[in-house]
């Protein structure tokens, strides 16, 4: 895991969720930094590309964006170049998650753009064997998020604890330096300290902490959450 | 078209180019405003979506997006979101760019939202047949670009008046009120002044601007060959 | 519209049902054919790929593929080529099926290379809108499908007859030389006839006819309603 | 490696190359099998999805699809199904190929579906970390081709032999199981046998067998050469 950041790490998506837009996604992010410097606890953000700059100049904590491109600078209208991303302030970057899969090759190329521009990479896979075949391209992290449970409120560490031990195991045995996060579902504090103690180093979150009426609030049984 | 913007006009791609990133994004865009102040033409310039809320913050020009999808808010992980370019200072976009290609069904979604987010929709297309095609969607503006000449130095206005003619004949015939722009090749001038001829209302270009020595002697040449 | 094929068209789209499968497929169209001998009402079929050559050669009613890519021959494994299609017997060709969409630049490639081998092409297009775009590129046929109607046995031509008619109205004034299909959830003969009366020329069809109990029947009820 | 095939495997792609469709197909089929009977050396083709049943009706030797797609049975119009390439005579696939790319996930489906349908998979890869990514996916068969090769003439057994001998390396680590195949820029009988003392278990050809004037006589060379 690159210096940057710590774990446990919880990292929340802000997707392209009205109430983590613009100023709201500032607003947010702030909140999670002020829980970050609460708890001690790593909490990471991934706002929409436009708000990257905003976010990163208002907040100390660390910022990624949702993806980038497989691409070196040149002519790539609408793409998302990893020099760009870096610029504006993020840290480092999901790559192939559920919503915005890339072609095996080209996230074999996004995660070398990426380490060559010292951005920390957090490819998704949607499975074990996925999350295998993602370790062999060596990630910084591997996120495993099932996606049939995105959005649902059923936690990914108590409908299928299997898919993570087997992630965190099946990983280890293909690169043991790639740190595990887990996903989909995670609402609670509770299915977080499950997901550390499934052997996973952090949680990539979004609707259970983007959309609470209370962002603080469930942010901080997160973190509080990750002390186990 | 919308009142927010002008014709003729010039329209500057920055793509992903390292000359046009960044802080370099923000230096060009004042350029770009320096001439279009000057010699009162317009000029509009797309930078990256990272450096959108940048340009418009630093500068009085209008500025387009590179690409939005066809989404609404919600759960759409790397995405660009209409509201968010919106937000982030810019007043229109490109859409279906020849290095950002979408389905047929997706550029009619995405000219869609951006009517109800009142951006400019401007939908690039490669042919005469193709810019009739996506008028029948009621965009604003039309930019015919065929890819074979996009940075070759070969201006579209030389080497292929008839494409930008019938395109703008073709065009009006199924949508009077579309504006069309053409693009690909432009690198002088008079290339300029020929597709203003042509019967287009401005100009796409790209690299013969940003990859220019002199940014500012250039735009200022292509500004003034408006003036017809 | 091309001599191969006369309308009203019932067009039956085999997708990749099982039950339109290899030997199921040739049983299928050979129901049809008897349907369209009896009633001579032209109906034809959209088999799988692999299907072509074996439902072409046991038949004699029109065949179409499901898709084509716009391409020439050449290096594109796992392409479709309209040269392929046609050696194998196919008459015509699907293009850009909602469940198979294409960029706007692909479908008007494809276009081309149908007309240039003489295949008959069938664009679909999921509402009026998109009908109209699609017209502006010349295809023998236009299908208008909402996607949302697909499979759910609620038939377009009476939950949406007004995106029926428009879609007539709007195709024929980009062009008039344009056949209109109408597709998605059409069930009983009833729902054929409201198509026909709405201006269409012919419907397509899928799940209706190949999941059917008795395929005949339904085949024969379609045909049977052509007749108003 | 399954039982239907033998090592050292010369498979033959046929792309869509006019060489090598319809009739032409056959011919080029029966072409390897005359060789393969005459050398005792296995030789497998991939046709096109339209002539896969024409071959494999016309012939003994092993018949791949060129892709399949992470499907089962329903409604996925103009897609190609396992059932189908299957019930068509294949008894294999190519996944993946450099021209026809998936999304990772969708490569673990195909691989899946594949094994379900007793089909055997050849992922493609092109270089040594994607197909030590694609291993982790337990398809029969990883065959790795380098891109900027593909239809050179400069076989990558000469040109590239340490990304061969890696592949070899990383795939067996990932999983013993899986039999590694070479491609790209082999056209003498020379780059056969460099391509088996590097480790392979056989070659992926096209072009170099597809447009040579007397393919016969190439398919030959490449049959003795395995013979080291």
């Amino acid at each position: 895991m690159p210096a940057e950041i710590q774990t446990p790490l919880i990292l929340v998506n802000f997707k392209t969720y009205s109430e983590a837009t613009g100023k709201k996604a500032v607003e947010l992010a702030k909140k999670a930094e002020k829980v970050s410097l609460e708890t001690k606890v790593s909490i990471g953000v991934a706002p929409q590309f436009t708000d990257i700059a905003a976010v990163a100049s208002s907040t100390e904590i660390p910022v990624f964006a949702q993806h980038i491109d497989p691409i070196e600078p040149g002519s790539h209208t609408g793409h998302v170049l990893a020099d760009a991303v870096k610029e504006a302030g993020a840290i480092g970057t999901l790559i192939n998650h559920s919503e915005r899969q890339l072609k095996l090759s080209d996230i074999d190329m996004a995660v070398r753009v990426a380490r060559e521009k010292k951005l920390v990479s957090v490819v998704c896979a949607n499975n074990q064997t996925v999350s295998a075949a993602a370790a062999a391209l060596k990630p910084d992290i591997i996120a495993v998020e099932p996606p049939e449970l995105i959005g649902t409120g059923i936690p990914v560490s108590k409908a299928k604890p299997e898919v993570v031990l087997n992630t965190v195991k099946l990983v280890k045995e293909v690169n043991p330096k790639v740190t595990v996060l887990c996903g989909a579902g995670i609402s609670h504090g509770e299915d977080v300290t499950a997901a550390l103690r499934l052997g996973t180093q952090g949680v990539l979150v979004a609707s259970s902490i983007v959309k609470a009426k209370d962002q603080y609030r469930i942010l901080r049984e997160f973190a509080e959450a990750t002390k186990i």
